[in-house]
């Protein structure tokens, strides 16, 4: 796969993780930025020419660098149905479903903390536009490299599905008790809407119970990604850190 | 304080706490960008001339829009031993104390956190110019508005000071233990590094204890801001979620 854009690059460097190689036709301020930033890294720096470029990326609108990432996004294509069966048997295991994050800075944050909490499934829904999932996707690829990503078509089906496998869902909503005095051991899926809009009507009335961190004065002031990121530590505090492989 | 610069304003505009106007003075993509993002937030919208706005920003270089935002950044010119001295009666206290954490993204994303959990201090140290910690700050106003920010010349030393009076200084390294398994109530200072470098020696050594969240796979795969969150939500977790006003 390979990637362009400053941005993109700049974000997929962040993960420590990454494996690839940078590959650069241009001497520029933005080329060296991202050179210095794939030093520590395990991304090797390579010169190429512009033309070789164009072919790698497929169009000339690259501005001299782009980033070839080893190992293909992990977008599962397996049966959600099957991939829920293999968790039927587990003790404790975690679902995190995004409903409506499409920021990628804000996703790809969120799948690096699903990788770091060994989060069991990703699910997001297809966006109405097929291209813009596949944005996303790649520019938070480096995080979601090792999460296993399932896109559906339709979230409350998806969630109907795993409440059928034994999961109870935990919305995020201002209105929900204390995630610390919710019991969130067992199988549990955690539903999260985007910053200013939150869980769709329909998702928020196929979750089980809302949950909610307290918190202190301005509405809505945490940052999605972070809130995630507490909700699912909290989730795999109750369930003891024993992560499966 | 009056502001300009696309992503520092779009920065500032995600806070839905902010107060302010947004002067426009040329219509063009990025300016109503910005007015559609002001939409919903309490910043209203107010066309000038760029002859005037050249006046505000004291620059031309605003690219014809900037946001003027109500009410000082709250960098707290007290001493910061009467700032301790407030806190020193508390049964539970947090200070935050972030060490080279500079990338306005994570440090706005931290200050939302440190705002929504009520911490009672957040102390950054005077970085090595002046004009960049002043940069960060601006950017990430909107988020600090609420949150006192302390800056310190010393970290080490401020530190000391604080455990003189009554804090517990827990440091976020690799090798710490677990923080649900560590007693964080009470008077708790956490000093949380830079996402690439951790804390610096000099500042971990000032640390009574040293803190991990506990993950899996691939190290240092949290987002900072994510990390910060977590261990915040922690530490008010074990202290009861009990806000001061």
């Amino acid at each position: 796969m390979v990637i362009y854009g400053y941005h993109a690059i700049e974000e997929m460097l962040k993960n420590r993780g990454i494996r690839g190689v940078l590959l650069v036709a241009r001497d520029n301020p933005r080329s060296r930025q991202l050179t210095q930033r794939a030093a520590g890294t395990q991304v090797r720096v390579e010169q190429v020419s512009p033309g070789d470029l164009d072919l790698l990326c497929k169009s000339d609108r690259h501005h001299g660098v782009a980033l070839s990432v080893e190992g293909p996004t992990k977008v599962e294509k397996q049966d959600l149905r099957s991939l829920l069966a293999d968790l039927q048997q587990a003790e404790n295991a975690l679902i995190v479903c995004l409903d409506g994050i499409t920021d990628p800075h804000n996703l790809g944050a969120i799948l690096r903390s699903c990788d770091q909490f060994a989060v069991d499934l990703v699910i997001i829904p297809e966006h109405k536009s097929a291209r813009d999932s596949e944005t996303v996707l790649r520019i938070s690829a480096g995080a979601s490299r090792h999460v296993r990503i399932h896109t559906v078509p339709n979230l409350v089906q998806a969630l109907r599905l795993c409440k059928q496998h034994g999961f109870w869902v935990y919305g995020a909503a201002l209105e929900g008790g204390r995630p610390d005095e919710t019991k969130l051991d067992g199988k549990v899926i955690l539903a999260l809407g985007s910053e200013g809009k939150g869980l769709r009507r329909l998702v928020m009335e196929s979750c089980d119970q809302l949950i909610s961190i307290p918190a202190y004065g301005h509405i809505d002031s945490l940052n999605v990604s972070v809130a995630a990121g507490i909700l699912i530590y909290e989730v795999r505090r109750q369930q003891g850190f024993r992560f499966r492989e």
